[in-house]
């Protein structure tokens, strides 16, 4: 019993108690036929260590995941997605929230008509598979409107980025923050423990250094509930 | 010591001790630009299950593997490949073998010209992406030759199947066996721990019924050290 009250929450460690949050992490799958997909090498780790830390600061944290191999982070709900479509759609089911962070890699294309049977191989080759854009999952949920979240962030990752790309991309889709990193081979990036970005805000672009992916995850969170509820 | 030496290989439990057997398991992911790529729903486990039945029979067994999730099946040697010419070229290396089962789901065909930076988003919709055939791994282990294995065991997944289709196919690919099975969404087969398959020989189609994947692999291994070394 006294352990129970020294466990309970503060709310100077929990200062998002009674907020709600959306996490999108990890990749989606984009079907061409019943066993043949579209991918991308999210692992999910960086969205999952927000959800996780975001949960303990005290918010009520829905994680919308595409196909990853992950434990669900003690407390937070997960709705378990594949496509680009399927995450939007749950997306919007968890709205209205306080916070949205879209970290998940959604892909930008899916094919225009996946098959209903395995493809053939044929003797035409090359073959081409015909794409389509997807819905932009974070520009949807920026767009002003009595459901915009107070405050959304998002996530860009480029093999060639450059910081101007990324402050031209936080304009574009209309978040309040970017958090852009580079994921090109050499940076080792997707499936690692560390991260390396850059938050880019109105106010400009703050490069972090290399940390691991939990330390990026607590150092977001940490300036979240600042922005949200001040230093209390 | 007296344990050591109840425990020691008895050859009718170990049949195919001093041969040699080359297992391909898995997905292949085949790369659309650095974080983009075709992949498909193979978990692996049929594939994981045999390299471990037939190493429990004695064999000397190379698991050529493309990305899984799955661990190392205990005393056998995994080489892990991502894509399709990555796999056969493993596959050459671990030649010669007396046996060769290619469970794999190798992917048919790759992006003809993969991007070195990540695609990105343009006004034009719908966007076409170029595929050309793979190799053919099964078909190249089958074909005659010295190094041709004693045994070559193939297995042909297909949402469609007609087990006349799993004949002709046998015969096209040039292996010994063919291990057909159902992988429509309905059949439930792909990342599950049950499987329903025939198996196409020379003498005909066998039917199984539907059992675990480790059951599929331990008939097989069974049949495969009875077609080597008889029944002893």
């Amino acid at each position: 019993r006294i352990a129970m009250l020294l466990a309970a929450p503060r709310s100077a460690d929990r200062p998002l108690i009674g907020r709600k949050a959306l996490v999108t992490a990890g990749p989606t799958h984009e079907p061409i036929d019943p066993v043949r997909f579209i991918a991308n090498r999210s692992s999910g780790k960086q969205g999952y260590a927000i959800a996780a830390a975001l949960h303990d600061m005290g918010a009520d944290v829905t994680l919308v995941s595409g196909p990853t191999t992950l434990p669900t982070p003690a407390g937070v709900q997960r709705i378990d997605v594949e496509t680009a479509r399927e995450m939007l759609a749950a997306c919007r089911r968890a709205l209205p929230v306080d916070i949205a962070v879209c970290v998940a890699a959604v892909g930008d294309w899916r094919p225009t008509a996946p098959s209903t049977v395995k493809l053939k191989k044929t003797p035409v080759t090359p073959r081409a598979l015909e794409l389509i854009e997807n819905p932009d999952i974070l520009a949807e949920i920026s767009r002003p409107g009595p459901e915009r979240p107070q405050l959304v962030v998002g996530f860009a990752a480029e093999t060639d980025a450059h910081l101007a790309d990324a402050v031209h991309k936080r304009q574009r889709k209309g978040c309040d923050w970017l958090v852009a990193n580079d994921v090109s081979p050499g940076a080792d990036i997707f499936g690692s423990a560390e991260n390396q970005v850059s938050l880019v805000s109105e106010a400009g672009v703050d490069p972090w250094p290399r940390m691991p992916k939990n330390a990026v995850a607590a150092r977001l969170a940490t300036l979240i509930a600042r922005h949200l509820v001040g230093d209390g």
